[in-house]
């Protein structure tokens, strides 16, 4: 993986910083979506594409599968890091992750756009910060992830 | 996504469940790894996709991409769900998620693989819930995820 910039720039440049992540990963949770959108893996495929492009990453390969009966799973790989689903059409629900490295891209904006795509009458969102580095160590801590927000709407 | 038992059937068997959940979603922190690995795209690759077979999952696609000048980033879909690896080199670390559904896989079977394959010296492994569905409903519950386990080691 690449990030856009360096720890040790970031870290000059904000004095009062003592900490940055590497990378923001949603979990998003999608219920009461419209199942018909749900198991149309065209639809899937360019609804994610276009969430990959919406909030400001470069896609690099994707690769999308349908189930049978039911249901649809698939990968964007970006350049900067991922954005997955899986599809439950009989249960109106998808799982979603968003995640993304560097300052370029904003996650939420992909969760806005899928949740409206998905006609999503209920998600949620949680993020987490994944790769912390610490200005003292200036390296990975070895800590298990730390959430950083969660909303439900 | 398919799974391998209907949430109807689960609850029929067993009369004190309360809630199942469609997916377990592994995120698994590799700290203090082989850089040189982390950084070979066909040693990555094959890791992911034994560490797939390992756990008892289905290969259904991959893609694994490498990037300048550092680090490899790379999906398997499976029947059950996704790995998805981000390596950073130059840091010995590597953010993994091991998302499984059904009952036939053990994401934990697959951190433990790629532990070892990475030669991490520290790990985490967090372990959330994803598509939980009660009894009572007989429906995805709307609230955000729920952590199942968190171990560092």
């Amino acid at each position: 993986m690449t990030t856009d910039y360096s720890p040790l720039e970031v870290f000059n440049e904000n004095e009062n910083l003592d900490e940055i992540h590497l990378g923001r990963h949603v979990l998003a949770e999608f219920f009461e979506c419209d199942p018909n959108t749900l198991n149309n893996i065209d639809k899937v495929e360019k609804y994610m594409m276009e969430a990959a492009l919406e909030c400001g990453a470069t896609i690099v390969q994707k690769c999308f599968h349908m189930f049978s009966p039911y249901g649809v799973s698939g990968v964007v790989i970006i350049s900067e890091s991922h954005l997955a689903i899986h599809t439950w059409p009989e249960l109106g629900y998808a799982a979603v992750d968003l995640f993304t490295c560097g300052s370029k891209c904003d996650p939420k904006v992909a969760y806005e756009f899928l949740k409206d795509k998905f006609h999503s009458k209920n998600a949620s969102f949680t993020e987490l910060k994944r790769g912390i580095i610490t200005r003292n160590s200036m390296k990975v801590v070895e800590k298990p992830f730390e959430v950083m927000e969660q909303i439900a709407n």
